[in-house]
């Protein structure tokens, strides 16, 4: 039986959830197993020797695949604080001399290198905008940002920039590239001075992917190599871009809906929205961004009868064959993120 | 019996609706008791002495509650023509000295209180956007807008540093701060110089919230005194701005679904749009907007019937219980504007 | 009995579809008469003869209605390559000097008047954005444009005046103006350069209409003979712009959801945003803009299902009669595209 959550049943429900908490089946490798998840992957620094995943691996008493995701934010957002100590360690890790554009792109590749040798699949990136504008001379405006004398708009475009190198770096090494961009981070200083960055008060903004994105997708947008896939908190880009694009580029997928927009009648919309362009094949079906562990199979499951019932509606409306949506159904699930992120 | 109108009925209504208005009935106070209406807002000049609300609430026939909203819009549009005499007048009527910006906001805050001692509980507040960057030296650029030569962009400068500080006197008075922003008003301009403004070609623009209202945000969206309600023409900043802001920042509310948006398609928008991150205890409620005084009951009606029907599809989708929704049906109506409003 | 499509099925489909091609009856004129097209229009390049429409409208063995239609785009995209010939060209055509604003204008009046000569309605403009502010002084700048000496900022403002006097001829000489904005054509060089355009990667943008028509509309959104119909890719304007628009204006009319909006869901979005502003009066009706002649009638049934569907609804909510939804069901489909494209 299900009890609602009160000021009457609080102390009975903490006191279930800690009873459960202490056994040994509510323990994580048990809950790992018990969820049945096939892969987890975490998110980690370049900088990162991933010691923790390669002991993981190396545990013969713990089956199940956890990766690593290159997620190097920091190493691009040019204009924010402790950019060039990031920078610098980068290279004291990789062995390169990021005093250089140059250097730094090594340093990535060999950072890239090191998490594939650790199971890495993906790269994951995170900015304010998507734009890839290339630059005429990284070089110079890279050493001038390591001076301190590039401008705001320098900034914003050799990051720019290095997006677009990053996106060439997944055509060679076949890490899939992952955008999220469009939020504006810490927006209450004072929440973020008090209790640090996460902590409730990012805000989403609005944003653009036709643009921004064209310099990358006329270079690397049919690349064999290249999954790129594109994820949003701005919903009016579903069927105005995003669709469209994955249409057309053989790289681009549309990512799930994510955070914000990852609950019931957002996760229609978002069907109703991409699905008459771009088809099922074209997302990436459900994947998971919890941190909350114990979350990870209620959040698959009402993916799957959401997804589940978007079908339905098609097959009532006969727009789709009950055949067809039990095969896209099962798709969606097992199908999609396989592909897509080359598991 | 309903009669469709039409050319042949349209005699039979006319006559039908002359025959009532001539009733005793049919008076304006004898329809503000039959329609049950509990708080009537007008919104007032800045510098209106009130004294139709001092006679009202002086009369001992008329229970009803009628308040002044203090409306300031033409104070702060600094390019509008009028604005120097506008700000003339309002020092004349304050008493303060509106030659200086000190002296503008001593004025601001003493009219303030002459609406608040006759009853007032908000200020409404309707810019092209929402922008609240704090100038370094309004003294300076106020002093250059009255002299005539403050440029294009220091008029809307000092326009959005005016409404932070409107912001910061809701902290301190208390007055509930509305913002609807987003219309190109008077589009027509011939229409305007037949037939003067609020003529029906009023046409809304998207909009922005999320960095626009940072400064704000940061400095008062979490002080107990302040309750920000934030209205919107641009229905794609529901779920992408609005909920998540009315998520964080304990001073934010969404406001209900306003004019083009208050029909019953947009209506469930507005509900699905922000519901899932925000819930319902973060909107206004129900906030009747009209200038049609007749249209009072028909259209609570409705907003009533609308939430309701979205409540239920939520019983219906076991997202919400039963009791959970005739609760939250009863809290739309009665407990969410009497708090967000103060009343 | 209908086959799904399938590697399976491939080859018997299409044997079927070669056969049937082969007999008289799939043959174009008699497929114009089975479809019961009363009215096809093409697109045609200002410069061209009309010949092809000359010769059949004398053909006495084809009793239907082919019209062309005024699309003079790259006549005024001035920074596109060939655009100093392409307006020679026009000179040479219609006897006008086109080496002036002055005679570019009675160049396209000439060519225009060429058109409604040859049966023409319409007008099709489609460029990124729709502004129509006026240049001070069109001849310096187009001579300039000519010269090679405009600046891009210049070559915009030239595109957006020519659009605004586009408008003024339609209130001359009566043909429809129909705005398509908001694409990027030709997203991806590589294709374009080994394929050409119109192969799949024009990918839509962002738009505006409220501030970029406000001159147009100033001037000429109340003349009796303008018809404007506005289509967009954006769905976000239709409830925050066009609706309200066409809600004031007279001459504007909401085109009917096109390209990637021409689709199931999408087209009840758009039913849903438009209606509760501007109803179903102001809205263009069905209208095909498929390049794929046998896709016709299924494309009008399609549109009728959605808007019975639509209309349907709102009777079962006791928005809408039935007789009433009876009405426009046949207006949507018969009465509002003769009435606005002036058939």
């Amino acid at each position: 039986m299900t009890v609602a959550p009160s000021a009457q049943t609080a102390d009975a429900i903490y006191d279930q959830v800690a009873e459960r908490l202490a056994k040994d089946a509510y323990r994580p490798r048990a809950l790992f197993e018990r969820f049945g998840i096939e892969v987890l992957a975490t998110t980690d620094d370049p900088c990162d020797d991933l010691a923790a995943h390669a002991a993981l691996a190396a545990d013969p008493s713990f089956p199940g695949r956890v990766v690593p995701t290159f997620r190097p934010d920091r190493y691009l957002e040019v204009p924010a604080p402790g950019w060039a100590e990031a920078v610098a360690r980068l290279g004291d890790v990789s062995g390169a001399d990021t005093g250089s554009f140059a250097g730094w792109v090594i340093a990535m590749q060999e950072r890239r290198a090191h998490f594939r040798a650790h199971g890495a699949v993906s790269a994951d990136h995170s900015h304010t905008d998507v734009g890839t504008e290339p630059l005429d001379d990284p070089e110079r405006v890279y050493r001038a940002a390591l001076a301190g004398t590039a401008s705001a708009a320098e900034a914003v475009a050799l990051r720019r920039h290095m997006l677009l190198e990053m996106a060439r770096m997944s055509c060679d090494d076949g890490l899939v590239m992952t955008l999220h961009p469009g939020v504006r981070r810490n927006h209450h200083r004072p929440t973020l001075e008090a209790f640090g960055p996460d902590t409730g008060h990012d805000i989403p903004l609005r944003g653009d992917f036709t643009d921004p994105l064209r310099p990358l997708l006329e270079r690397y947008g049919t690349h064999p190599n290249l999954h790129l896939v594109l994820f949003t908190l701005d919903e009016t880009v579903f069927s105005r871009e995003l669709a469209p694009l994955a249409g057309f580029y053989p790289a681009v997928y549309v990512g799930a809906p994510w955070w914000f927009l990852d609950a019931p009648d957002a996760v229609h919309r978002f069907r109703a929205a991409v699905t008459e362009t771009a088809g099922f094949s074209r997302t990436s079906g459900f994947i998971d961004d919890t941190r909350a562990f114990c979350s990870i199979p209620a959040r698959h499951d009402m993916a799957r009868r959401l997804d589940a019932g978007f079908l339905a509606r098609l097959v009532a409306e006969h727009r789709l064959e009950e055949d067809e949506a039990r095969e896209t159904a099962v798709d969606l699930v097992a199908g999609r993120p396989r592909e897509v992120f080359k598991l």
